[in-house]
Formats: C-alpha cells, sequence, structure tokens
C-alpha cells in the first residue's frame, strides 16, 4: 500500500511568529534558512500576512514588497502564501473592489502563489471579490472558514459554507482555526462532511495549538482526507503559536499517510531557528497551554484587551461581570467569530455595558456591526438592540454587501500617497499607505535608512548575561571607576579583598 | 449512545514534578491541592516513586513514608498510586525476595493502591516476585512494559510481553513510554493487539510529551481500546512531562469516549501548581519539543550525561563520534530500552570504547549487563564481547533470575539501620537506608528538623528580580555613597566610565 501523501504549508515566516513573537522578527532572521525551508518539500511556505505587512513599517523600517520579492527570489520552488482579509485587503476598513483587484494584481506580481482568503464574520460576499481578483490573475484561491464555537455554529452549517466558497471558484478550502478551538471530532465531521458533499475539493487545515489538543485534530483531519495542514518548525512552535513540523512527520509515521518531508533539512531550519527565537525574549507571551477558551469562549488576547480597558476605568475588579457579559453581547451580534476585528468590538460594547448599564452606550463599531456594515453573521441579531444602534448611530440597517456602499476610491488613494514626503511612485505604495494610513507617511520618510532590527544580537545578550553573571558570581577582579570627591575626580580601581 | 469512559491517572504529584522540576517539589506545596485531585474522579493519582523517594531524603529532609501517610489522610476517596522498579524495588541493585516483600507490605499498610511494576530491561523474571507481593497484601498490580524502538523490538513483542506479566497475575498492563516514542500507529496496534489477543485486561497508557506527538498516540490507544491513560494538570505539562489533563479532557469531547472528569476541580488544580511552578524555575530543563529521539534513539538525558562524561576527559568534541557508537554498543548488548540504569550503562560504556579503543576497557556494570546480571534483553548478546566481558571482569555468565543469586539480607539490612544515629526503629526505616544506603543516613541524623523546600518565596523571588533589573538597566548616574576611611567619613559619588 502506497502512503497517501498530505502536504505541509510551513508557518514559521508568517503567523508563527506572529503568534509567538509579536511579529517582531527580522527578514535578516529568515533569510539563512530560505534555502532549506525552499528544499524540504513543503506544499507551500506562508509568509505574508496583515501583521508582518504592519510590523514590517511599523518596527522595522523595511518595505514588506521588498520581503516578498526577497522571498519570491530566496524560494523559487515553493508555492509562497498568504493571508488575506478579503475586502478588509490587510486593514481594518473596506476597500472599494478595484482596490482589492490592484491589491491582488501587484502582490501576484511581486510573487505570491496561494491567497488564502478569509472573513471574520464568515461572510461570503466579503470574501468574493478578493477571490476572483485571484483568479484573475491566475492564482491560487483559496477559500477559509474561520472555525468558532457558537449556539448558531453547526458542521452542517460549516459544509453549507465549504459550498458557497466553491462556487465562488475556490480551488481549495481552508478550515482555519484561530484560536485551537477546533476538536478532534468536529475537526473529522467537517473535513468528512465537506468531501462527501463536493467531492475532492483540496482541503488545507489550519490550527492553533494554544488549548493542546489540536495536533490530534490534524490527525483526524487527515483521515476525514484532509489534503493539506499547517505547522510550523518545532523551535517556533506550540503555545498560542502552532503544532510543531518535526511531530506532525513522526505522527504520520507508521499510518498509511506521509509528509514525504526532508528530515535533514527540517532539522537545519529547526535549528536556524532556535538561535533565533531567544534574541526576541522580550516579545514571548508566557502561555504554554490554555484551554480555558472552551467555556469561557473568550480569547486570550481579547481577554487582556478587557482587562487594560477595565483597569483604565479603575474598574479592574469588574473583569468577571464582563466575561459574564460578553457571551450575551456576542448573541446579540448574532454569534460572530471572535476574531480581529469582531472580538475587539464585542469587547469593547461588552464592557460599556457593564460600566455603564447594558447599551447605554454604543460604540460606533458595534452599530455599525449591529447594522450590517461588517457583513452578515450566522445567528440572528437582536432586533431591540438593533432599534438602540439605529437610533444611537443615526444609521440605516444595509443588508447588502458591505463594499457595495463604497465609492471609487483609487484615484483618491494614488493622491492622498503622492502627496507624501519618500513617495516612490509605485502602486505598492499606493496600497500600503491605502492600508496603513497610519504608519505609512512616517515609514516613507525613513525608508532610505534601511530594514532595523529589535533583536537582541549575540553581543547584546552575551554582555547582559556577563552583567548578571557578575552580578551572581560577585566581583572577580578590579573594576575601574569615575569618583568625584569633594568636586575632584579621581580614577580609582576596586576589587574585593 | 452512552460514550466509553476512559479513566485518567493523574501525574502531577509524580512524575510531573520529576520531569521538569527535577523532582525537589516540596510537600507544602502539594497539600492544598489534594482535596481537588480527589474530587476530580480520576482512576488514580500517582504520587510516590524512586525519585521522589530519594529527592525527599537527599533534598527535603522529609520522611518519605510520612508523605505517603499523608497523601492517604488528605485523598481518603482515591487510588494511591506508585512506580515500582521490580526487583530493584526504588534503588540501584538487585534485592533478595524477602526485602521485596517487606517494601511491598509497608507500601500498602502505608496507603499504596495501586503498584505500577517495571523492569528496564522488560525481563518479567525481575518483576515476577514484586507482582506476587503486590497481591498478596491485596493491591493492584500492574505489570508493565517499556516502549522502544529498535530492530528487535516488535508490536508483536510487546503482546507476548503482555501476556507473560498477564500469566503473572497482572490485574492491569501498563504500556510506559518514558522517552515519548510512542508513535500513534503502534500505540494503537499494540494496545488493539493486546485486546485481541488476551480479552478485556484493563491497559494503562503512559506517554511523555517530548516529541510532541503522544497526545495523537493517547488518542489511537484509546480507539483501540485502552481503558486508563496519563496526563499531568496543564500548568504542570508539556517538554519533558506530559500531555495536559484539560486537553485529554477536550480531546474526547463529542466522541465516543468521555473522561467524565470534573472541569471545575481541574481548574483549581490548574489554578494552584500554576502558582507552584515558577518557584522551582530554576530546576526547570528547556526543551519544549524534540523529535531527535527518533532518530539519535538517545534519550536527552543520557545525551547531556555522555557530554559531560566527554568535557571531564576534556573531549568535548567527540560527541558525534560517541552518538554513533551507541547504537553499535546497544545492538552488542541486545538493544535493552534506554532507561535508567541501562542508559547510563550503555552510555559510559560508549564513551570509553571512544575515548580508549572499542571494548579496551569495560565498565563493571556493562560486563554485568553483558554477563546476564540485570537480566535478559529482546535481542542476542554480542558473543565477542560477552568472551570479553567474562575476562575482564572474571566473572561467569547467569542466565537464571539474577535475584536468585542472592542470599537472604534482610536481617543484616536491619542491623545496618539499627547502628545509624536517628533510625527510628521501624521497618520503613530499614527499608529507606536499604534502597539509599548513601543518603539515609545523613536524613536520619537531621529529620527531627523537618521539612525544608528548596522554592523560592515571592519574596526572595522579588530582590533576586530587583536586583537583576537594577543590573540590567545599568548606573543611570553617579551614585552616592558615604564611606568610612581611617575613622573619617566621606561623602562620594560613583559613576561608570
Amino acid at each position: 500500500m502506497t502512503a497517501r501523501k498530505i502536504g505541509v504549508t510551513e508557518l514559521v515566516l508568517r503567523d508563527a511568529h506572529q503568534s509567538l513573537l509579536a511579529t517582531r522578527m527580522a527578514m535578516e532572521d529568515m533569510v539563512a534558512a530560505c534555502e532549506d525551508i525552499d528544499q524540504a518539500g513543503y506544499w507551500s511556505v506562508e509568509c505574508w500576512g496583515g501583521a508582518t505587512f504592519d510590523s514590517c513599517i511599523r518596527f522595522l523600517n523595511e518595505d514588506p514588497w521588498k520581503r516578498l520579492r526577497t522571498f519570491r527570489e530566496l524560494m523559487p520552488n515553493s508555492r509562497l502564501q498568504m493571508l488575506l482579509r478579503g475586502q478588509n485587503l490587510l486593514g481594518y476598513r473596506h476597500y472599494e473592489d478595484m482596490v482589492v483587484e490592484k491589491f491582488v494584481e501587484k502582490s501576484a506580481e511581486n510573487g505570491m502563489d496561494v491567497f488564502r482568503v478569509f472573513d471574520a464574520l464568515n461572510d461570503p460576499r466579503n470574501m468574493a471579490h478578493a477571490m476572483a481578483a485571484v483568479k484573475k490573475v491566475g492564482k491560487h484561491a483559496q477559500g477559509t472558514i474561520c472555525y468558532t464555537i457558537s449556539p448558531v455554529h453547526t458542521v452542517e452549517g460549516y459544509i453549507k459554507l465549504a459550498g458557497q466558497l466553491i462556487d465562488m471558484g475556490a480551488e481549495s478550502i481552508a478550515l482555519k482555526d484561530m484560536a485551537a478551538l477546533l476538536q478532534p471530532q468536529p475537526a473529522y465531521d467537517i473535513v468528512r462532511g465537506i468531501k462527501e458533499t463536493y467531492g475532492d475539493i483540496q482541503i488545507n487545515v489550519h490550527c492553533h495549538s494554544t488549548t493542546g489538543v489540536t495536533l490530534v485534530s490534524l490527525m483526524k483531519a487527515i483521515e476525514a482526507g484532509a489534503d493539506v495542514v499547517d505547522a510550523a518548525i518545532s523551535s517556533m512552535s506550540l503555545g498560542p503559536g502552532h503544532n510543531p513540523t518535526e511531530s506532525l512527520v513522526a505522527m504520520l509515521e507508521g499510518t498509511e499517510y506521509t509528509t514525504d518531508l526532508d528530515m535533514d533539512r527540517l532539522i537545519k531550519i529547526r535549528d536556524h531557528f532556535a538561535t533565533v527565537r531567544p534574541k526576541y525574549k522580550e516579545f514571548e507571551s508566557a502561555t504554554l497551554v490554555d484551554t480555558d477558551i472552551f467555556s469561557s469562549q473568550i480569547p486570550g488576547g481579547m481577554l487582556s484587551n478587557m482587562e487594560s480597558q477595565l483597569r483604565a476605568q479603575g474598574a479592574g475588579d469588574r473583569i468577571r461581570e464582563v466575561m459574564e457579559e460578553v457571551p450575551r453581547v456576542k448573541a446579540d451580534a448574532g454569534h460572530p467569530p471572535l476574531v480581529t476585528p469582531s472580538s475587539q468590538i464585542v469587547g469593547t460594547q461588552a464592557v460599556f455595558n457593564v460600566l455603564m448599564g447594558r447599551y447605554k452606550v454604543m460604540t460606533g463599531e458595534f452599530a455599525d456591526l449591529m447594522l450590517g456594515y461588517y457583513g452578515e453573521c450566522l445567528g440572528e441579531r437582536n432586533p431591540e438592540v438593533v432599534e438602540l444602534a439605529q437610533k444611537q448611530a443615526k444609521k440605516d440597517i444595509i443588508t447588502a454587501r458591505p463594499a457595495d456602499y463604497l465609492k471609487p476610491e483609487w484615484d483618491e488613494l494614488v493622491k492622498q500617497a503622492s502627496a507624501l514626503e519618500g513617495f516612490d511612485g509605485s502602486e505598492e505604495d499606493v496600497l500600503t499607505n491605502a492600508m496603513f494610513p497610519g504608519v505609512a507617511p512616517a515609514f516613507f520618510k525613513t525608508r532610505d535608512e534601511g530594514p532595523k532590527s529589535v533583536a537582541k544580537t549575540p553581543k547584546q545578550m552575551e554582555s547582559e548575561k556577563q552583567a548578571s553573571g557578575a552580578k551572581q558570581q560577585g566581583i572577580a577582579g578590579p573594576i575601574k571607576y569615575k569618583v568625584t570627591l569633594a568636586g575632584r575626580e579621581h580614577h580609582v580601581a576596586v576589587e574585593p579583598v
């Protein structure tokens, strides 16, 4: 019997360092691993997305488009993959269709192959245009199901959504589990259901590892017919990140499945990032495993967000009440999956409800969510709260695709970018400024200074280590000081006796 | 359909802190969690074994028998479980049968319920007497298969070994995977094979999590019919430890299996140990996930052992050669599983072979291993090396059960203990000294001072943190001192140059 080959998407260049190191990894810490990554036999290499783009221009003074071109050069044999937030692109609002087309065109031109297109609310209308644009440039359009748990989310619902994505031309379906909520049985049932209903459409499964259970979910998904699964090289894995690539390889040994990955290459990649990760220690999250989300339904990042909002109001002791309010607000909104931006919108409204009375004050974003401006959720919105939203925001309910209400904006975006110091005249720069108008202008100005790393160099770490070592051991030899005594400077050597 | 109930053995009180915190956890850090552990619905609570016993008297000035009685009192509803190294008991040599009986009797008397009996070489003759002794006192005798990978270890061989253990009266079979080598497929095949061959004998599966793959192995073992699996509460899990209890619960939700554990209790247990673990940070291993063992066959602890032996000989650069020598030595010895003590014996001989020429010098222990004094391995020993061992050690080959060559020793052990200062006259003390003759005498002397904790109190941690914080920030400006020199006070400002 020949084992069925399971494709693997390596996440180390994007989601792994986004989840573990606050997206801070500099390009110089990735370059040396690219040849091995290119040769290891992955189905694809995820290397680009909203947070990496943002981090490039916000913290690293690096042009994200150039990063993409560098990856393209260094990994000529690999499918490069990105995560695209549908009509939001990599930003936080809906863009008019022509901007979406421009972005996809430019991404493809600069080297992107696989576009994983998703929407926080799972509203297919918010993914449709991006997917059509991907197909238009001849690249791989992957439609995405964001997995969550709620009274209205069912296996059947996810299977139906997969069908809508296939109808929209998805070349493959991604089951995306950003909160590590996907348990083995639903993983099996959803993948199996999609395969049985729609035939042999390619299914990719993406799980985080926060709850400690999702490598088992990948196993069950594979048994159910999944074709590609996501993993991160072990030295950049686990916690809020992903399951280790080498463990995945080991998991399938002896079964009727195989990854066919080159273990010698994986070891080199692992050893490379094992030296890189410690340099970003200050950005690391401490979470190793956390299953609270199964009962609270509240992702870790959302929880800490609400806690800091409460503290800022001097109400840090009311987090329990807010945690109990979240499911109510979520239900009122029609059970959106809690990911960016819906997690922030629901969380902030829950805080407001506790501090000021339920819906006495409504944020503009929450009103928009209630009135359809982010798209449709699976559940029904609470009509009383919708009415309140209309009154408070003085806006109408919309039912069509949100982007249909937008006017053409490309020319205006070109004009805005052109006015900026350091703008290089490219459409890439126009898109950068369109998506991150609060950050791009400063980046354009300093771009010529070249990329900056926020990693601690070995030298910096060594000197910190020595300093702390000296402290622990005490002073070993003479230390020289400049001592000012009675206004006069003396050079003094001090050593223990 | 009613879900099949899967029992869970909680490891936090023994193997979890042994694997993660060098067995240093003090009783005072466990007491507060015992009620919740007792009520959570575990099949058993592992709480005693060789390393915890050793650590009690070596580092914590605590009587391990008293620890056991305390557990018994605090957890009246639980099966207490221990790990027993067959004829070695908790020590490092074979004991004569009457000592084995005494130890089992006293352990049962002090509160032990389930005895997991194992032998490093999987030689049933080394387990037989301990198991018979357990049955004689009416307690649960669990026969153990140590899982390893080698050219002579097969699924069929493990199934056969299970049969031998059942014939010896095992009430259940433990599949013990101390190096996290048990992959999903063999986990399934071995459990399935045992159930199909011998009917419904209870099977317990124990896996470490080092390679990141073994929660999947537990899933497959459960699918194959395993009855009880081992886990550690999440705040004391992963890395060289075990899979998280809560993740196991989540894994089975929605499947045809259930743990029926009380999640509210688990959360309390988790929160308790989340505050305990940081106090032992200095004892923590850094390993998070490591799949090297699949190719090297060398457990992490054994590797670091060999490295330090090489460094002590000024040959730290020859570790590659030693790593290549290990499989050869292991094969010559008949493929023993590499666990204590076989891992040390094989590793040290591999170092000697590299430094001084192959088998030019043989350790006494390796000669004993080659001549049958530790029992039989599954593979054949290399006859040429056996001959060398006979010559160098001037000893005969033995083929019977090693303990058959021992003379009654109980009276002598009583005499030895009685001569010690602080001996309390109990048979428990005789056993303590019999198993740890190098440590017990000093412990008996200081026992009256009561248990000592090696944990860092929050206050200690805070002051260390402040000290290191100050150091890291460096001296920002001049610091003023009052210096008394030859009886006169000077006010001095010091700053770095």
